[in-house]
Formats: structure tokens, sequence, C-alpha cells
């Protein structure tokens, strides 16, 4: 059982984007950041159910496959989960339709109270006002065995790669330049020293980076 | 006739550190970051005069080599030729002894008047309080075909990124994060839009990642 981290991120360290618009609610710089990953086979099958198997297959999938597999639980943000763009709306449900792709329990770091929300193909959100430990604590009762994946953003990634939490951190790099966002590399000096660090360049462009324990 | 970078930095994007003292006038931080590129067969011939052909041959070396290849002139910013750790010696030389690696006409960026330096084996330090266009103008001149280095520290690439005046730059990112210290990825949004952008990892485990126009 393992915690597990995979972000994207630009070359200038941006995880995060902060070009949202109300007609472009993920922005066009998170298009550029996610734009390999979505175009691979993987990606297609599990978040589109597009089973015609077009997609790219080469690295970036290998490393979308592994995104899927194996997890039994999800911790986000309340930003990843949506609640600061959609302050207002009670109704809100995430950005992911009536059936998300975390197939999973996922907990929502929030100080708002909200009854779980049971969702098609078996993502249920649990909104949870936990610390970090308790939340982890929580989550892997909950993968029961499998892996706990911290899903972001950067800025809750960052709390449990400083607590020592993660044992299994993927970064792929697009190689564009934002220039504006949420970095993950803020005061994570000696991270490396806890890991083996390995890295390679996919066909698309994008390095994939990863630190084991 | 090309303007070319070559940086070294940490994952987190750390191009120049900060943590020198007087017993370690370069830190430990700088000893992290260029040890991969110490190491190579390269690097040992041009700047310790090491001619038993120990050192590594591998990916690093190559672009060791061509850090070293095809140079006329170097431009580099008052904090690289050592003005800020030392402002009060008026003798001071440099940091690389009397037989500096540069071997060709440098332009040390400075408001500081002082007549120019010409060191053994062919390095010409010339103090110039130009403007950076100004000073490529006279470093392209003195480089007489062969290229122009705009040697750092990053915030003096960083000024002629911005500027378009770079025609090819290359960094090799170390596996490692230091937390601190001086980054060149500010401020450099859509950077890449003018550049083809690849990059390989090295035996060493140092990404290096190059652009070109």
């Amino acid at each position: 059982m393992m915690v597990r981290v995979d972000l994207l991120m630009s070359v200038d360290g941006f995880a995060s984007t902060t070009d949202q618009t109300a007609e472009n609610p993920f922005g066009r710089d998170r298009s550029r950041l996610v734009e390999t990953y979505v175009a691979t086979r993987t990606f297609r099958e599990h978040v589109f159910s597009d089973s015609s198997g077009t997609g790219t297959t080469g690295v970036d999938d290998r490393y979308a496959r592994h995104y899927f597999d194996g997890i039994g639980a999800e911790i986000m943000g309340a930003g990843k989960f949506g609640f600061h763009a959609f302050p207002e709306d009670p109704d809100w449900r995430g950005w992911w339709g009536g059936e998300p792709p975390f197939r999973c329990p996922v907990f929502v770091l929030t100080h708002r109270s909200r009854p779980p929300l049971a969702m098609k193909g078996g993502t249920n959100f649990n909104f949870v006002s936990a610390n970090p430990t308790d939340a982890l604590a929580q989550a892997k009762k909950a993968a029961n065995g499998k892996d706990v994946r911290i899903g972001g953003g950067p800025t809750v990634v960052r709390e449990y790669l400083k607590a020592g939490r993660v044992d299994h951190l993927h970064v792929a790099i697009a190689p564009i330049l934002l220039g504006r966002g949420v970095r993950l590399w803020n005061d994570l000096r000696g991270l490396d020293a806890g890991y083996t660090v390995d890295s390679e360049t996919a066909e698309s462009g994008t390095i994939h980076l990863t630190f084991r324990r």
C-alpha cells in the first residue's frame, strides 16, 4: 500500500493554472498542460469512455495507465473539486459529470459540511474537514489495501510531501512555460534525499520525473 | 553566429545558489549543482587542465563539449564574476585563478570602472556598463564570427531571453531540490513558442533540456 502522487506541470514549475474564465473554466493554460495526457489511449478510455482504441500508446500512455492502476482512494483539495470556482453553488458536484473517473472513495478537504455524494461508477465524494494526517488515515482505511492518491492541487500535494507521507511522486513536465499559476516546488529543499529520482522523455516531449522510496 | 546559453539548475528551478560562506565561497548547493558536470572528461580537461583522460564520457560530457566549442566571446553579470561576493577587493580577478577557462574576450556587466584584465590563456575581462543590447553588440564584434555565450547568472540570462536575443538555450537540470537561490524561470511565459524544445536524460540522472530556434 503506497501513497502516490501524479502531477502535470510546466517547465517553469506551475502545476496548477490560474487563467480560468467563465467561458473557459479550465483555462487555456490547463489545456496545454494536459494535452499529451488527454491524447493517450488510457485517458480516452478512462475519462471519455472511448473504447475505440484511438489515442497514443507510447511512454505517456504507460504513465497514464499507472495513474489509474491500483488506486483505492483519493484525497483532493477543495480547489481541485471546484469549490473555489463555484463557491455559491450548493449543488456543485465536481467537474467530472455524473460518472467521474475516480471509481473509488474520494476525500475532499474542505471546511464545508456536505453529505457524501455517491456518483455513478463507484466514485464516492466525502467532504472532510480533517487535518491531512487524519484524512490520510481515513483514505487508507477506505482504500482497503490498495494505494492512496493525493490528487492535488499542488498546495495539498506539497503539504503531504513536506510531511514525508508520499511514497511515489510522478511529475509529468510539459515543455512549455506558463509564467503563472501555482508552483509545486516551493520550500521543498532536500526532498530528493529520501528518494531515488529517475526521468525519461516521452515521444511528445513530456519529461517524466519519478521519485521512488 | 549564435547567442547561446548553458545553465545548470535544480529540479525546483534554482540556477544560482545563495548559501555561500567565507569558508565555502561556492556553497554546498553549488557543488551539488555542478557535480555531474565537473565529473566529465571535458570539464576536467578544460577547467582543471587534467589531460589524464579520466572523467565521464557519456551524455553529460557531450553537453560539456558543446559548452566549450565555438565560443568567441562571453557576457556575464557582475555576480558571476564575483563583484557581489568581494565588493571591497580592488584586486579581485574572478574565481578562476590565473588562467580562466574562457579563453576569449569576456564582457562583465558592471557599473564599476575597471581597466581590462588580460589573463593567461586568452581570457580578456572587459568591464562594461553598457545596456544588454550594446554589450551584445560589443561581444558579437569581439567574437569575430564565432558564437557569443551569455554566461549567467540567471538574472542576466533572463534579461536576454526576455529580449528574444538567445538562439540556443541548454539547461542541465540536476535531480535535486535546493529550495532556495535564484530562479531562471520567472516571468518567461510563452518562451517556448519561438523554439523547438527537446530533452534527454543522462546516465547521471541530469535532464538536458534544449531550446533551439
